[in-house]
């Protein structure tokens, strides 16, 4: 890993799916002005995050969204992780998160593994009515940090994080949606816990919450230290949300408390 | 499970042996009075957590310590899970949790898996200078509750929770003695994530604060719902800390957030 800038992009998504991509766009223009390697937006950044609008504004891979943000990404030489939008890949729907580098090009994508079918107190949504999972964590190889990427609800999963530390993960990104409810009481706790566990930097951006849509997104974009302190945390605002995450740090951590190294594979193995 | 009163013993564990037993054998038989049907006591409850002093004080199973505290474990027809004390088993040494049931027999034995060899800010300590690790995470069926034991550094490590969540466990007992500086940071972060990502009540018995030993525990003894909420934190006081764990709402979060059920064990054979 080396130093680098990272930036989250956080804003109310709204019914308009121009205006958000104006936003999106906008957002990646300013992160490659001030200087970051890397821009991460939220999950259903297109739409609001519900069923029967991310059916009908679904797109193909070489569809008009990805393609705009290719060549936004491209001018702007900075590499994305393209937040979720919904994909359609013949009759099937992924939500679906595109690594894109800085010459437009895709380097990977994390389909959703884990689908949010859920009762909650305040919500009740089945989005394996919808959406086919993926079936494996994204790892990419960036030139300043090898990056793993998760979708919202899969932050819930450890085998995810399991799958990033044999990778050699050292910076998570996390395009999430979380609802207030589950926000309020577990989207910092996990994002904190996630990066103490695994000694890894976590980036998690969500989008800020909209009222006047049925589902109201936490906000809390967060960008979080090995250490698990909250290195920034976008609150309800609309911004773009920088941070230097430090290569130094990484090792200090990992070099105080190697818990990494204590793992007990040999005993994991038989344990089943 | 069964809803059950569970009761967490924390004190400062002085250098004087036998005041720290006295201690232990007030709150258990306190415990008994109040109707708990669990009792916990923190990690290295006998003396203070400190290498020379463990490898000096250490007690095979049939030794003092853990005769006293079945016998009194017998006569308030409790539960308990003795903390950990230093237990020599030949030419080696272990940091034991004995489990002990009403009548005073021995349900099982966790000796703690990962040892903290660390060089912190405020702390370095070898514990593998002293200890043999244990081979595999306890967990006990207890008329009440399945219950999980492992001890302190343990908590750090993914792989004892999957075993537990694998193992059907309800409750998880944490007999722990975080440093100040580790517990400002991880204490609460990693019971609360624990119980959440595992949907499980967690008890952690920590030591409270004894400023007059080299090293300082951090207190703050907490249960911990499955919805990840603090139930009961005992700051720095020294206290008998109870808590009615109920059944229902162990059973409520798994129903309405079903992340348990959303494991998917097929893909996760995949990954290696």
């Amino acid at each position: 890993m080396k130093d680098f800038l990272i930036a989250l992009a956080q804003w109310p998504v709204v019914l308009d799916k121009k205006e958000n991509l104006d936003r999106a766009e906008a957002m990646i223009i300013e992160a490659g002005r001030k200087g970051a390697q890397l821009c991460v937006l939220p999950e259903s950044f297109q739409v609001p995050y519900e069923l029967s609008l991310l059916r009908e504004q679904a797109e193909t891979e070489d569809g008009p969204t990805l393609t705009r943000l290719r060549k936004v990404t491209a001018e702007s030489r900075i590499h994305l992780v393209a937040g979720s939008f919904s994909e359609r890949r013949g009759a099937s729907f992924h939500n679906s998160s595109f690594v894109i580098g800085p010459y437009g090009e895709v380097l990977g994508v994390h389909r959703k593994i884990h689908l949010f079918d859920v009762n909650l107190d305040t919500l009740a949504i089945q989005e394996s009515s919808l959406f086919t999972p993926g079936e494996r964590p994204l790892v990419v190889d960036l030139p300043f940090c090898r990056l793993g990427v998760a979708v919202c609800y899969d932050l819930r999963f450890p085998a995810v994080f399991r799958f990033f530390e044999k990778a050699g993960v050292e910076v998570a990104a996390l395009p999430a949606a979380f609802s207030t409810e589950t926000g309020k009481a577990h989207w910092h706790l996990l994002l904190r816990s996630r990066a103490v566990e695994y000694q890894i930097f976590v980036a998690g951006a969500c989008p800020a919450p909209n009222r006047a849509t049925p589902y109201v997104a936490y906000g809390h974009s967060s960008i979080i230290t090995p250490w698990g302190e909250v290195l920034r945390d976008a609150a309800e605002e609309s911004t773009l949300l920088c941070a230097e995450l430090h290569a130094r740090l990484l090792a200090d951590v990992r070099k105080k408390l190697p818990a990494l190294r204590h793992r007990r594979e040999d005993l994991y193995a038989k344990w089943g």
